[in-house]
């Protein structure tokens, strides 16, 4: 008889216990480095919150440069896609996971132009076939049950799913990325995104659901109505595991983990749209320390994600109405955290550049 | 005896005449192309309206990539400087030239990152050595005249300015640059930058008038009422280059001749903030076609550069709070524009990548 390990020993856990917080310090002294730089005070706007921010993060100013960058995609089927909430075939997942590791999706190219690298995992995908070449095959199961009608899965399997994200986080830390991107594939993934966060956030589910990509109005009020029903089914003292069970999907749980992950690793941790953004909330309510490590790297067009970012605090670095998923937004948003780090890195102080100073 | 060309056939002039309109087919191949790719439609938002834009210069689809980009920093002394409008030393527009010049600035850390070139021209500066190693010596005149007493310069000098700038925006490109960056230095610039908005767009200066960097409530009624003094001096009928010359900068008109030159030669100009901007504003005053060939990098958070922005009908790529000056705002978007061209370039299509369609 075999005795599978209880869950609270999985990475999930392991993440959970070592996760540490921002250090002030190293934020003041970027701070005040700032101050000696060859420039207005304050000129540089975000770009000094940022360095301050990645100064905590690694606990050390001038930081780090977060790089390489290391985007872990993680990929899910829902069984809501059956009822009415998308105009794209469920089989699109498996064929764009195929097409991400064959290098053409949208994510690879930014990924390149980043000097990033690119991870898929399959964490539950429900067609094609059980192994895609160049895909990680962790499949916690072959897609949620349908949140509508029920939990959309087992509060063990999104432990599971949990345990994914944080290993991927581990290991890509360990191969020497400098910053992580949350990636996330899965058509009609955004039902239980917009369900997390009115959980999480507890806003009106009809102001945090978005028409994701392709929803005309007839379906975006069938999708309304199926996340009001996910959300009335919860118990209002649930557990965030138990939300994120209940009415989220395989991959927002994995990207809860593969956040923590990161966190716990000392490494920030760079978030996408909406699905991150949902993960996000459920990580954040397990632990929130986990929000000084992340950075939101762009402002999606749904509603969810605005209301994520406002519960969250969080400013994102760009706003360019990207909603395409796979990390693209994040990704983008790499060369201008790095700049942050640079600039504290490389920049001559009044000092040593002979340059006079604002009178005090 | 020997008399000086008309300015007519300076470099100016000659980008003037060789100007064409963006090429709106390009840009229909673009939109199109992007259709066919491996995406939501329109999902990339910001990304492909840039990519159509990237084509549309080029005249061809997929554009070439808008690498390597060229900086250039015009610099330039103001006799306003000594009304009140600034608390900086006049000094440290040349101590600035050196330290850019010597790779210590903000400007500086960002090219590289952006493995970009910075050329700096010192088309105006009045104090330090004629002659500062690593700077190109371009000098029209020691600085302008106090904008709030008379005209800043002559016709004559802002026609040396603009032809000055045509002629490094003809050499970049002809080195190789695939997109130019407008940069400025100077201290009190923002100061006929806002003399300048207000002339070009007919928003009361009080508007459009600004802090700078480093100005107190009373510095900024004093820039105020400066302003409203060399714009009210404005016959109504002013052409454009009288403007210019009367409450402008030579690094504004150089920055104007460099957007033309830049537009002639067919490259993208990413604009900066609200020197570069209302050094725009006077260009299309003159040519309007050219705003097609500009990108504006980011939103300034001087109140001229939003309504510089507003009557261009630009939108800025960035907005990060950044009010540095140098382009570093400009520089700094130069990542998200060039993924713009790779998407459109690199991305597979629904049918290459075996992926099922929206349904029409």
């Amino acid at each position: 008889l075999t005795v599978a390990p209880p869950a609270q020993e999985g990475a999930f856990a392991a993440a959970l216990a070592q996760l540490g917080q921002p250090d002030e310090n190293a934020a003041r002294w970027a701070r005040e480095h700032h101050e000696r730089l060859t420039k207005p005070p304050g000129s540089l706007g975000v770009l000094e919150a940022l360095g301050a921010q990645l100064a905590a993060i690694a606990g050390t100013s001038p930081p780090p440069l977060p790089a390489p960058g290391a985007i872990a995609v993680f990929a899910g089927d829902h069984g809501v896609a059956a009822g009415g909430v998308t105009a794209w075939p469920q089989e699109v997942t498996a064929q764009m996971l195929a097409n991400i590791a064959g290098g053409g999706a949208a994510i690879n190219v930014l990924a390149r132009a980043a000097s990033a690298s690119v991870t898929v995992i399959d964490v539950g995908v429900a067609t094609g076939p059980a192994a895609i070449p160049g895909v990680v095959g962790r499949r916690v199961r072959a897609g949620t049950a349908n949140l509508a009608d029920g939990p959309a899965m087992t509060t063990s399997d999104a432990r599971r799913a949990l345990d994914v994200g944080a290993e991927v986080a581990a290991d890509l830390v360990a191969q020497g990325a400098g910053a992580l991107v949350t990636g996330d594939m899965g058509i009609a993934n955004t039902t239980p995104a917009a369900a997390l966060v009115a959980a999480f956030t507890g806003r009106p589910c009809a102001t945090v659901t978005g028409r994701g990509t392709g929803v005309d109005d007839a379906m975006l009020a069938t999708k309304v109505a199926l996340v009001e029903r996910a959300v009335a089914r919860l118990p209002r003292d649930a557990d965030p595991l138990a939300v994120l069970a209940t009415v989220g999907g395989l991959e927002h749980a994995a990207i809860a983990g593969f956040i923590v992950g990161g966190a716990a690793a000392g490494v920030p941790v760079v978030v996408d749209g909406v699905i991150a953004l949902s993960g996000l909330l459920a990580a954040a309510a397990l632990a929130p320390s986990i929000v000084g490590f992340c950075i939101a790297g762009h402002r999606s067009p749904e509603p969810g994600a605005s209301a994520a970012l406002d519960h969250l605090g969080l400013r994102p670095v760009l706003d360019l109405g990207m909603r395409l998923g796979e990390g693209t937004g994040a990704c983008l948003a790499l060369p201008v955290i790095e700049a942050a780090a640079r600039l504290l890195r490389e920049m001559a102080t009044f000092d040593a550049a002979g340059v006079a100073q604002l009178p005090r």
